[in-house]
């Protein structure tokens, strides 16, 4: 396989650092021996290379500089659409910043590289969210290869858990914490920091961004609940489409309160199937003891899915994180490379 | 495909209904459309029919005579042996009673059926657990597929899970609750049931066997891990290489105190790399309320793994039931089928 990284920020940084450790593992069990002819990324540099990258130098390179102007061989500067248009990759793997109202810089490269014939990896929310269904078509059109197992829990698996696992299975309702800082600055609320406070350590572990406002009003989580409704349960949701409230709304009181009779605040993202419709919505609810979502705490994630076979089924892990969603990328290309043995 | 059954009891019976329920999605999504040439039961009856058996009227039968003899068609009386070898199947369904000392009669009918060319979908946790390494080989041998998925979590994807989700991820740990009538008894019992009240509930409800030994004493739990051991982490244990404790030697009061500390009692199956070497487990264990397997209650069962890249992932959902392990066969049966198409 020939790939092209459009984006080299934390998640391709995550894929380029599991291609190096898991080399001997990849080339032996999964006969995966990727080249990377090209990357490309507006603030650190962009490079092409016919005979493919050194994944060493280029790590090193942003270890030492952020920047991988210096790398020793190539041509430099080309930009996005012409990385994808020219790389002579087979395989785009987008990771540019999610903007959940355009889509934008992904959504218009995505569909460059599907008119160009390219399968696509990605952990965009923003151009899944605006556009599966036209993306899906556009893909199979093309007849290439369309996976972003990274927009929902990061490497947890989500979309790739219920394509390989519940064949013939209806998904009746979907309930999550889907959104780690949200749930990480609940959980520190519960050992008595404010929310300020809890926002603030967020912060400084890396786990929420300085313009925190989309994993606290809920709209992340609502961005992963409509990829999950539309993928996973037929769907066809707009983003307007999902009742969202953040937890911005809790206060402090009302979870010591819900703590004194052992119940839990939890940020949970819903989508239900009711008379042929799905209904979706995020908010803030109060948890029981009881319900297996109250233990998921910290930046963890959940999704538990009602079944008409198997009742409920829960997976749990990581939301977020270099590596984790790094993986992600990785289980896509994956799948793409069985698929094309096959 | 061409399928016999061996075996008539609750676990095939759920197949041939899920079957017939999912007939239309398994045809159109799956294109799955199995012919049952012949079913072997010691007690219920066998049947050949070069033509399929008609699922709908077997059904009819079980419900109305428990007995299959009456059925239209066919030739009838011949045993497992003789159904496998000459019923014209490629693929062989056993579900035979699990025998954890000797694996009989599974291990056996599946040596045949290998040695027979046939692909084996099975539930059976003794042949696994006895001869994984064994079978596994005599498949590779005869090229034909040979799964188990229904042997570890019924129709909770574990084995499967791993496979598909997985890739490059090495597993360091695994810890489990993989016995639902023991965790139904403990849970129990944190409400003020006896021992032998909730025993004798799990009993009334069919949670618990007759003769419960097997997973009061922790002996089907460790048969899991050491099946999770062997598939999933490399391992080639035996069942007595596994330190088991069973929750006979769970005292009332020991659950009570540990309440009081919000704390609880759960049979935890545990499978860890240690140098190389995989150190296997079962035993009751104290755990803390913010450990999540402490909120599995009830017959669910969990499966927690500790990864390389992933960190902690945990899947729970149903152990047990006629639905759920038939679902487990069912969906051996749809990777075999996918299989053949390539």
């Amino acid at each position: 396989m020939k790939l092209a990284l459009i984006g080299l920020g934390t998640v391709n940084r995550g894929l380029l650092e599991l291609l190096l450790e898991k080399k001997d593992i990849l080339l032996k069990e999964y006969n995966f021996n990727p080249l990377i002819t090209a990357i490309s990324d507006p603030v650190v540099g962009s490079i092409f290379s016919e005979k493919g990258l050194n994944i060493e130098e280029i790590l090193s390179l942003l270890q030492k500089e952020n920047n991988i102007g210096n790398y020793s061989d190539g041509v430099k500067g080309w930009d996005s659409e012409k990385t994808i248009k020219e790389a002579n990759a087979d395989t785009i793997v987008e990771a540019t910043p999610t903007d959940l109202e355009t889509g934008e810089p992904g959504l218009s490269l995505l569909r460059t590289a599907l008119s160009n014939k390219k399968n696509i990896v990605t952990t965009n929310k923003g151009p899944i969210v605006l556009a599966y269904r036209e993306l899906r078509d556009l893909a199979e059109k093309n007849e290439v290869i369309f996976r972003f197992e990274g927009t929902v829990l990061s490497g947890t698996p989500v979309i790739s858990f219920v394509e390989s696992n519940f064949k013939g299975i209806e998904i009746k309702e979907v309930r999550g914490i889907m959104n780690g800082t949200a749930n990480y600055i609940l959980t520190k609320m519960e050992i008595g920091l404010s929310y300020e406070e809890a926002l603030k350590r967020a912060q400084e572990k890396g786990i929420a961004e300085e313009q925190p406002e989309a994993d606290i009003k809920g709209w992340d989580a609502a961005a992963k609940i409509v990829i999950v409704a539309n993928v996973l349960m037929g769907g066809n949701l707009k983003f307007k489409d999902v009742s969202i409230k953040g937890i911005d709304t809790v206060r402090e009181n009302d979870i010591i309160k819900a703590l004194q009779e052992r119940k839990h605040w939890k940020l949970i993202a819903t989508a239900k199937k009711t008379e042929g419709k799905i209904i979706a919505s995020v908010a803030p609810e109060i948890l029981s003891d009881q319900d297996p979502l109250s233990k998921i705490t910290g930046s963890i994630n959940a999704i538990n899915f009602t079944t008409d076979i198997l009742g409920n089924i829960m997976v749990s892990g990581p939301g977020a994180g270099k590596r984790e969603t790094g993986y992600a990328l990785l289980s896509d290309l994956l799948y793409i490379n069985e698929s094309r043995r096959m």
